[in-house]
């Protein structure tokens, strides 16, 4: 394990200075919250909106198998964000931070007179060579996922719902579930533990964070392997508990910010996954194959071509990696 | 001299990986860059935003005396910037980013509703122990500062004028020094090679970069070092070509954005710093002293307290460290 990386200068001068363990190297990572791309002042407590501007940067970190360490926070705050939400949404970053022992030591305020624009960097410590990346699946390796997916699409298809109506597809009432996909969409937990497992005992050939949904996720894995796919969706993990099976499945399939970890096993390592990392669930749902293209077996157990839907956030605009 | 950071993965996974060379620490900076707030479409080309955007980042390294190595480029991109200003932005950020050797490593886009909001993280390195601080400043240090001072904001005030008309004090016709002030405030440069010079032969005890000018970065410095100051205006470097001499003074002191630096001196260490270094000026302007007020002598020859004028760039909305 990485030593503690370490602050030798924080927050107050030009810049910080952090050491990094020797024998690592660092993972560096960074992404954009807008309000009204990604968040919005009528759906999102401020809290939520602290905790998923840093969730979005560690769950990168996580994916790369590294230990977070130090995070940057730039910051242009709308005239309509009072201090009282200023508050609300350092104390989410804070408590998220405190919890990854991830320590911030820079970033820029400024105000901004529109709307609210977010960028968090994260930088975090990986032993050399250990770093999971997306290029490394072979064919007949093992597909993996962890946690529900879906889950937090359809937090959020709840709390854009009209007062007093259920999301098209949905048949069951609220209840525990419910509030599960709702904390799911407002507070996602980067797998940050799980990656460290499976780059420390170097388990997986490749790895991405589902951010974008599982089929876009799944392209962008084969094309950096240069490989194929074949899923079940009678394997998939989702919330089929809420929502109609076909309703869930294209939620897992399409929905964003599940932030769990999509990852390929050599077959003969398969065997040393565990169905549980933490109380996480690691379910496999597929096999990596030498034809590049992807393939779903419905839930009617008939194979179908799988095309790399886009995910959207709130379906108004795009936001992708830079530049 | 550092090593080269190396890029051991660049832009394309979720994260990049880098690496820090043995015995160096890394300097972390993170600067925001909002249309409206510190660039304007209309007076700004382009290649300016791109340019100034990755400058006030690589500014913090030079005065903390590291070596620039790496940036993470977010951007927020407005629907009134088309496809040809984004690639003259990319052309100014990256022509700096190549001439000071700084590898782009990640970063974010996303499309804005509103305005562009662009926020640059760079990370440098400094050999351990080596670094200059804000604290450092002792009684009886030499005090002095790079370049000429209140040339960009002299530049802006031009760029801002009424057509046809010269800003409110200046004396000459436009030239070759109007020329000079314009490209200072559009194209600053980052003064790397100064700080590692002084950070290398440990000359100076502590610095900082003026980007909020000249009366509020000097009070930032004391108030870092628990001391005051004296500084002579008859000393200062300033513009006064161009201008009356009170109004150029009043550049000097209030005018932001000028990124040269100002660094204090052991006094018996003085005599090492040269007239010029790589063709920039090195003026010392006064000294550090005991007791923390801060002086100033007059153009007349008489002291008067210096208080800390706050800079506002476009004297619309403020900009300050995070958080």
């Amino acid at each position: 394990m990485p030593g503690r990386g370490l602050v030798t200068l924080g927050i107050g001068d030009d810049a910080s200075l952090v050491r990094v363990a020797p024998g690592c190297e660092l993972v560096l990572t960074a992404d954009l919250l807008l309000e009204g791309v990604h968040f919005d002042f009528a759906l999102h407590p401020a809290e939520s909106a602290g905790h998923r501007a840093l969730a979005r940067s560690l769950s990168d970190v996580a994916a790369m198998g590294g230990t977070p360490r130090f995070a940057l926070l730039s910051l242009a705050v709308s005239p309509r964000a009072g201090r009282a939400w200023a508050e609300a949404f350092y104390r989410g970053f804070f408590r998220l931070a405190r919890r990854f022992r991830t320590t911030l030591v820079g970033g820029d305020t400024a105000v901004s007179r529109t709307r609210m624009f977010i960028d968090v960097v994260a930088a975090g410590e990986v032993e050399r060579g250990h770093a999971l990346r997306r290029c490394g699946a072979r064919p007949g390796d093992a597909i993996f996922v962890s946690g529900q997916l879906g889950l937090a699409a359809l937090g959020l298809r709840w709390l854009q719902r009209p007062r007093g109506l259920a999301p098209r597809g949905h048949v069951r009432p609220p209840g525990r579930n419910l509030a599960l996909a709702l904390h799911k969409h407002l507070y996602p937990e980067p797998r940050c533990a799980l990656g460290r497992f499976l780059s420390r005992r170097k388990l997986a050939s490749a790895a991405i964070d589902l951010s974008d949904g599982l089929a876009s996720d799944l392209a962008r894995l084969c094309q950096a392997s240069g490989v194929g796919a074949t899923i079940d969706a009678r394997l998939i993990p989702f919330p089929g508990v809420l929502v109609r099976p076909t309703e869930a499945l294209r939620l897992a399939l399409e929905g964003g910010e599940d932030y769990e970890l999509l990852f390929t096993v050599p077959s003969r390592q398969a065997k040393r996954i565990p169905p549980k990392y933490q109380g996480v669930p690691l379910t496999q749902i597929g096999v990596i194959t030498l034809k590049k293209q992807r393939w779903l077996i419905g839930l009617d157990g008939r194979a179908k071509p799988l095309a790399a839907a886009g995910y959207d956030h709130f379906a108004r605009a795009s936001s992708r990696r830079a530049p």
